[in-house]
């Protein structure tokens, strides 16, 4: 195989969720369809290179710094929600039910991956709360080992703040079939359950 | 989200093999890898978009052209193997085994996706064997019901000139487990089975 090729398919295999066969097929998909596929996404590529950068507010990409949320005047200045990832701000903004603005952690702490708090934007975070108008903050993290750790840990490094903290709920997701839930799902949507009606 | 990133992940996500999700995880890997992994990646795709071609000869991909294997002087011009697609190549060419040329296809016919003849390199294919020193042709078309179509077809347009005509032999792969195999290819290795010892 060509040595270019090669390269291009070594570098795909290295993109989360590909490998070497799934890597082969992408380069020969390209090569295939320089004019089509290959040479837009090259242009493409270089864009996002040379506009994209992380909001030195809060994290998240954007091609103006603060990002456009962040400057948006229309949001609510007094809700701030803390997300690991900005693939969960992505997931927040899609239903636009949310008002409030963001921080994005940039992961979890993890003892095995040795990620501490220092390698996450927690510094940063307790600086905009200490310094800003946010009167409630949502811990939005992933209801997982790391994810709960990491909540945990923040709640302790802000919970001398005048501030309110909350987490999502847990429960069952719409649209599920509680026959397919886990038992940690439905024992947190016992443990959490409404009343509909009371005498 | 940014349009500049939602460009490039719509364009990875149309990829083979990847979707939105997936597509998304790459992206968001990559702004937060621009120097080591963005960037290179970027660098790599314009050397083969710049510099890799289609051999003129036999529809390889390389550098050069005509590429190294049609020019490689060592090898066997009397040997001719015919394949559907550039990584068949590759698969070939690891072994180190052949030591004749190459003819790439292009792909299979198939009357549900519209592919004719005209659409793969059989024409070229033809011509070649007409004024080529060429005295075999080895079909190595996938086992599949539109690779022995295609095969059968080449057959026919080229069982006029005066050559052997050969195809990959069928039978348990090497390694294989019996019990697991299909009893399309038991049936296969039963048929062509050799004789080991005969009185």
């Amino acid at each position: 195989m060509q040595g270019e090729i090669e390269h291009l398919i070594h570098a795909f295999s290295k993109l989360p969720g590909l490998g070497p066969r799934s890597a082969r097929r992408i380069v020969i998909h390209l090569i295939q369809n320089k004019v089509k596929v290959m040479r837009p996404l090259y242009d493409l590529i270089n864009d996002v290179l040379i506009k994209v950068e992380r909001c030195r507010v809060c994290n998240n990409l954007d091609v103006c710094n603060p990002c456009s949320i962040c400057i948006n005047e229309k949001r609510n200045n007094s809700q701030l929600c803390i997300i690991e990832d900005v693939s969960d701000l992505w997931a927040m903004e899609k239903g636009g039910f949310f008002e409030g603005k963001y921080h994005v952690l940039g992961g979890t702490l993890s003892a095995i991956d040795g990620i501490g708090p220092e390698q996450l934007a927690i510094d940063s975070l307790v600086r905009r709360l200490e310094s800003g108008d946010i009167e409630e903050v949502i811990l939005a993290n992933n209801p997982t080992v790391e994810g709960k750790t990491t909540a945990h840990y923040i709640t302790e490094r802000i919970k001398h703040l005048p501030l309110v903290i909350s987490r999502l709920a847990y429960g069952i997701p719409i649209g599920s079939e509680i026959d397919y839930l886990d038992e940690m799902t439905l024992s947190a949507a016992i443990a959490s359950r409404q009343t509909v009606l009371s005498d």
